[in-house]
C-alpha cells in the first residue's frame, strides 16, 4: 500500500529528461530566447542547454530565428518553438454539438469543425467522436503529436476513462483506450471545465500563474484548478465540480439528481428560463444578454442573483485555496463588466479581507473553441512535458 | 518574470539527495523494513540502498532493529527509524495558552510545557513565546532540529512570517527569522490549522493519503488542506481558511471583520455561547458536550445546526478539490458520533453523489499536542525531506 504512494527513484536519465524539458519550457515562455537566456533561466550550463537545443532542433520542435542584439560581442543566434513542427487534434463535447479543432503548438488554429449532436448519445454519440477524429485528421498526417478530448462529467484521465457523463449515457466508458487502438495515436480525455483551465495556463496567460481558478459559465457550471503550475484533478478526478456543490436555501432539482446545486441557479440554461418568465423577450442566451444590458428588470434580478451565488462560490474556493488569480470564461461573458462587478463585490463581502483584497477575478480568453484548445494543451502537457514543476 | 516560475534545473547532487531522502521515507513508513524490501520499495538498485542505507546510518537517522524472517536464504537485517536521534521543539500559540512540546521523529512526547496567555498580545506574547522556546530548550540538547511553530492566523510559512493574527495583534511579525537568530536553530512557522494536517499525514496515518483535508474545529474553524502528499497554502498562504467564509443567509458579526462567517457558527466560542442562551446549564464545551449526550434540546439543537453548516462546507471542499479523505480534529470531537453523522449526511445530500459516496470523514487523532506536533512535523518535512514527492 505504501509503495504505491512513493515517488519514482531519480535517474541520470530522468535528469536528462527533465532538464531538457526545462530548456523546451523556457523557449515556449518566450517568443524568442536565446541559449545564454535560457542558461540564465534554468540555472543550467551553457554547455548543457547546448547541448539540449541541439536535441530539441533535430526533433524539430525548436528552430532559430534571426538574431538578437548584441550586448558588444556577437549577436546571439535567437530560438523559438517551430509552432508548426506538431499538430494536435482537440475536441469538444459540447451539449449541442461535438466540435474538434486542429491546432499547432501555440494553440494556432489550423482547422476546425463541428458536428451537430442533435440528441445523439451512448454508442450514436462515440460514433460521432470518431467520425469527428477521422474527419479532423484527414489532411492533418504532419506529425500528430495525439488527440484531446475535453469532455463533460467524471472524466479518470489516468485511465482516459469517462466515469460519468449525464447527457451522453456514458458510464464507465474506456474512452482513451478505445480511440488509441482505432487510430494508433496518444488520446487523452479530460473533464471540460478543468482543460479549459488548461488552455488559459498553456496558451493564454503569460507570466504563467502558479495558481489558477477557471470557472466555467455555459449550460453548465465547472472549474478547472491549476495548483503549482499544473492541473489538479483530485482523488474521483472531480476537482472543480463546483456546479453540483449544494447552495443554502436553494430548493430546485438538479439533472445531476441532487437538489438545490449551484448549477440550477448559475448555468445560462438556468438564467434563461428564470428570466424568460418575467420578461417575454428572453428566449435565448442573446436576447438576455441585451435585455441584461438594456436595463430590463427580470433580466438584471436573475443575472446579478446568480453572480451572487457565483460570488459566494468563490468565496469559497479562495477560502480554501487561497488562490489569487481567478478567471470566468463561458457564454456568461456575454453579460459584461456590470455582472462582474457584482461577482467581485461579493467576494470582497464574503470572504477573509486580507485574501479577497489580493485576488483577482477578471473574464478570461473568449473564445468558443477554448476546451477544445485545453483539450490540445493536455496532449502538449503529456506528450512534451511543458507544464513540468518540481 | 517567467523565471521566478520555473522549477529549478535537476543536477546529480539532487538526484543523490532524492534518492535518499526516498530512501528514508521508505524506513519512516514502516516500523523496520529490510534493504530488500526498500529496494523493492524504490525502485533504487540494491547496491545505491545500501549505500544510502549507510550514509543514514553514520548520520545516525536510521538504525539496526534485528533480524527479519529468512526466506532460505540469511535473515535479512532490518532497519527502523532511530526515533531519539534527533529532537524537534513544537509549540502552539493558541488562545489562552502558548504550549510546546519536544518530540521525537515518532511525534513522541518527551516533554511538554504550557504557559497561560493571560491577555497578552504584541510584544508580550512574543516574549512569552522566547520563554517557552528557551524553557523547552534547556534540557534538550541533544541534536535539535528546529523549532517548529503553529500560529493562528495568516502565515507566509516561506519567510517565517505571521501576516495578520488578530487575536495576539500581530502583523507582518518575522517570527521565524526572529527567533532562528535568537536562538541559532531553524525555525518553521504554519497556520495551527495547517500543521494539524501535517500531524496527521505525519504520525498518524498509514498508508499516507495523497490528499487529505483536516478540520480543525475549536474556538475557531480551519482546515489544513494536503494535496499531492503536500501540505498546500496558497498564493496568500491562507489555504483552509474556510472559517471565514460568510455562509448564505448568515448575518452574524465575525471577529475577522466580516460578516456571517462560518465560524460565528460552527466554532466551539459560538456553540457554547449559542446552546446556554436555552440551557442553563451550558457554561463551557465540557458542559455543552453533557448536555448533547443528554438529548437536551438547545444543545442538540444548536450542536446538529453547526454540524450541518460544517457539511455544507465540507461538501465545498469535496466539490472544490475532489478529496476522499476528510479528518475533523479538535475540541468538537467531544460531540462525538451523532454529530458526526449529522455531518456525514449532510455532505452526502450537498454533493455530487458519486464523489459524495467515495468521501470518508471521520474524527481524526485526539490529542491537545496535535497544533505543537504538526508543527514538528513541519520541521522534519523541512529538514529531512520527509514528505518528498515528484
Amino acid at each position: 500500500m505504501v509503495a504505491a504512494t512513493l515517488p519514482g527513484k531519480a535517474t541520470h536519465q530522468h535528469t536528462r529528461a527533465f532538464n531538457q524539458q526545462l530548456v523546451l519550457r523556457a523557449v515556449y515562455d518566450h517568443s524568442s530566447i536565446s541559449r545564454a537566456e535560457i542558461a540564465r533561466q534554468t540555472g543550467l550550463t551553457r554547455t548543457s542547454v547546448s547541448d539540449l537545443v541541439g536535441d530539441l532542433l533535430r526533433e524539430g520542435l525548436v528552430e532559430e530565428s534571426g538574431r538578437g542584439p548584441s550586448n558588444g560581442g556577437k549577436a546571439p543566434i535567437l530560438l523559438r518553438v517551430a509552432a508548426d513542427s506538431r499538430h494536435i487534434i482537440g475536441l469538444d463535447l459540447g451539449e449541442s454539438a461535438f466540435s474538434g479543432v486542429v491546432v499547432n503548438l501555440r494553440g494556432q488554429v489550423v482547422r476546425s469543425l463541428r458536428l451537430p449532436l442533435e440528441g445523439r448519445d451512448g454508442e450514436a454519440a462515440l460514433d460521432l467522436v470518431i467520425e469527428l477524429v477521422q474527419a479532423l485528421r484527414a489532411d492533418s498526417q504532419r506529425n500528430l503529436l495525439g488527440v484531446g478530448i475535453g469532455a463533460p462529467g467524471l472524466i479518470d484521465s489516468d485511465r482516459g476513462v469517462v466515469r460519468w457523463a449525464v447527457n451522453l449515457d456514458w458510464t464507465e466508458l474506456a474512452l482513451g483506450p478505445l480511440l488509441e487502438e482505432r487510430f494508433g495515436l496518444p488520446v487523452v480525455v479530460g473533464n471540460d471545465s478543468q482543460v479549459a483551465a488548461l488552455a488559459e495556463l498553456t496558451f493564454f496567460r503569460r507570466p504563467r500563474p502558479q495558481n489558477l481558478v477557471v470557472l466555467r459559465i455555459g449550460r453548465g457550471v465547472g472549474a478547472g484548478v491549476i495548483l503549482n503550475g499544473q492541473l489538479f484533478q483530485g482523488d474521483g478526478y472531480g476537482a472543480g465540480e463546483i456546479g453540483h456543490v449544494a447552495v443554502d436555501g436553494l430548493t430546485g432539482r438538479c439533472r445531476c439528481g441532487s437538489v438545490g446545486c449551484l448549477e440550477t441557479v448559475a448555468s445560462m440554461r438556468a438564467l434563461v428560463a428564470m428570466a424568460s418568465q418575467g420578461s417575454p423577450e428572453v428566449v435565448d442566451e442573446a436576447s438576455l444578454f441585451s435585455s441584461f444590458a438594456a436595463g430590463d428588470g427580470t433580466a438584471r434580478e436573475v443575472a446579478l442573483g446568480a453572480a451572487r451565488h457565483v460570488g459566494r462560490a468563490i468565496a469559497g474556493l479562495v477560502g480554501a485555496l487561497s488562490v489569487r488569480h481567478v478567471l470566468i470564461v463561458g457564454p456568461v461573458a456575454g453579460l459584461g463588466q456590470p455582472w462582474l462587478e457584482e461577482v467581485r463585490s461579493t467576494v470582497r463581502q464574503s470572504s477573509l479581507p486580507v485574501l479577497a483584497t489580493e485576488t483577482r477575478i477578471d473574464f478570461g480568453h473568449v473564445s468558443d473553441d477554448i476546451v477544445a484548445l485545453g483539450a490540445s494543451a493536455m496532449v502538449m502537457t503529456n506528450e512534451l512535458g511543458l507544464s513540468l514543476v518540481r
